[in-house]
């Protein structure tokens, strides 16, 4: 226990702190790994049927609009807790390892995302699908714009 | 498009009528396989964070538990709706061929999950462990049976 309590202090020390609360989640950082794209996957699926509405693939449903977005919007927070340390990559779709070195920057580029899809699921509950276009592209962009910065092409 | 439709008919007429809601809205088998396996992942990882507490492995914290509860009572919907046609399995961990062929039993057991969880998100706004534990374990029971009826070991 004295052991465990000096090496927390030390990675604090060391400027580990932020990611000790979310490692601290996970048995081991594979399973961190799992768990974010797993959200990632689940919280994708929902938001591309948001968006087969928005770009007129398939008929407008506002029931089905809010229920999915309401989906997305509790997903969005889940998925940063697995980005703990010591799991960048270099492979096609893995995080680059900026998100750590910039993670002020990273945290912010969530958070945009978790409010403009908030915004999401208030303008799919309004029913109106002009609405609905914007919120979507609004969105969608602050995917667009972390997956340009901090993960591999 | 008319042979599309004539399709989703025959595809009722022989029985097949209610997967196809769940089966539209994935691309492919594989897609909804993905989803599934992804949302049970990060119910599990939530779940499992409850069961640390109730398990006496890590201290009880009311606050975290019911915000693990909730993500797992919001989780527990998803799933099911990834459990399209085509996609039993023989490998560990694969859905047997019985959750299509009993779907009635397989519906129910879904149902009773997502009761016993919305009772252990009860339990864990309530604040007590002692509650908490007995709603975990009923709802831990719930996993159990329909893994022991319709995933292959």
């Amino acid at each position: 226990m004295i052991i465990k309590h000096l090496v927390i202090g030390i990675s604090a020390v060391v400027g580990l702190c932020s990611a000790l609360p979310a490692a601290a989640q996970f048995q081991k950082p594979e399973d961190a790994v799992k768990y974010r794209k797993a959200a990632f996957t689940v919280m994708g699926a929902h938001f591309s049927r948001i968006g087969a509405m928005a770009q007129g693939r398939v008929p407008f449903d506002g029931a089905a609009a809010a229920a999915n977005a309401e989906i997305v919007a509790n997903l969005s927070k889940l998925p940063f807790a697995g980005f703990v340390d010591g799991t960048s990559g270099t492979e096609k779709g893995t995080p680059k390892a900026n998100v750590w070195t910039e993670r002020a920057k990273f945290d912010a580029g969530a958070k945009k995302m978790q409010d403009e899809v908030a915004k999401l699921a208030a303008a799919a509950k309004a029913n109106n699908l002009d609405q609905l276009k914007v919120a979507f592209g609004s969105a969608a962009a602050t995917c667009k714009a972390c997956h340009d910065d901090f993960r591999n092409q």
